[in-house]
């Protein structure tokens, strides 16, 4: 594990911290200023304007009434001042009303080292769909 | 544009040439050995073995009697031996019975050069779902 991969992880288990701590700012602190995000929603893709708000974050956090990340499988590769990371992403939670969220999704970060810090210039997340006609999702798969 | 965002981009022309020729070892051939793929079928993630099998993927390109790809948006990031790159991709083409195909998927490539060349070590292909309750693949997206 090379420092740059040790700082990469750091990062990631930044983000879920501040995920976890329901704190946006801290959030969109691990981001670049020019991050392209493809999220589980559309659209395509959203680009660093859309993907750093920070209204928008808190709202999609008030939406759990508790929420964690655990990751699993994760990858990095890194070499100067650029690296990519992907993994299993088991998104858990509460909604109001005491209902359960229990989703796997697959994330893959692209990351580039800005003024000595590393941030996600990229980020990727989905769920495959099934391909037997009903396009639907597949929100009930496990690793 | 670096030379190593040139030889990224001349990996990702050759990958979409092999798709729209339907030559599957050639395809294959831009894959790294360890290659880990999340594609837009289950499950969440495949392995080298299954992201490299040659006639699952010829099966696969049989489908259409033509494919095309487009690239559009496309990023690519590199320094030393390590790059990534995202770009949204038009798959269009032709089924049996003249069913058209028109799609638009996220891409998403790692890529690591390996002894000299650069190979695509992890890819993440999807559509994006709608968060309406109906958990439909949103696969009528343009961007």
């Amino acid at each position: 594990m090379s420092e740059a991969e040790d700082q990469i992880r750091a990062l990631i288990d930044e983000r879920i911290a501040a995920i976890r701590g329901k704190d946006a700012a801290r959030a969109i602190a691990t981001l670049a200023d020019d991050v392209v995000a493809f999220e589980l929603a559309p659209p395509l893709a959203i680009d660093a304007k859309k993907a750093r708000d920070r209204e928008a974050f808190e709202k999609w956090l008030t939406g759990f009434d508790t929420i964690d990340v655990e990751v699993r499988d994760l990858k990095i590769e890194a070499d100067g001042d650029v690296g990519f990371a992907h993994a299993l992403h088991h998104l858990t939670g509460t909604r109001p009303g005491d209902r359960k969220v229990s989703l796997w999704v697959r994330s893959t970060l692209g990351l580039k080292r800005v003024g000595g810090t590393w941030k996600i210039a990229h980020a990727h997340t989905s769920v495959p769909f099934h391909m037997d006609g009903s396009f639907r999702a597949a929100v009930g798969l496990r690793p």
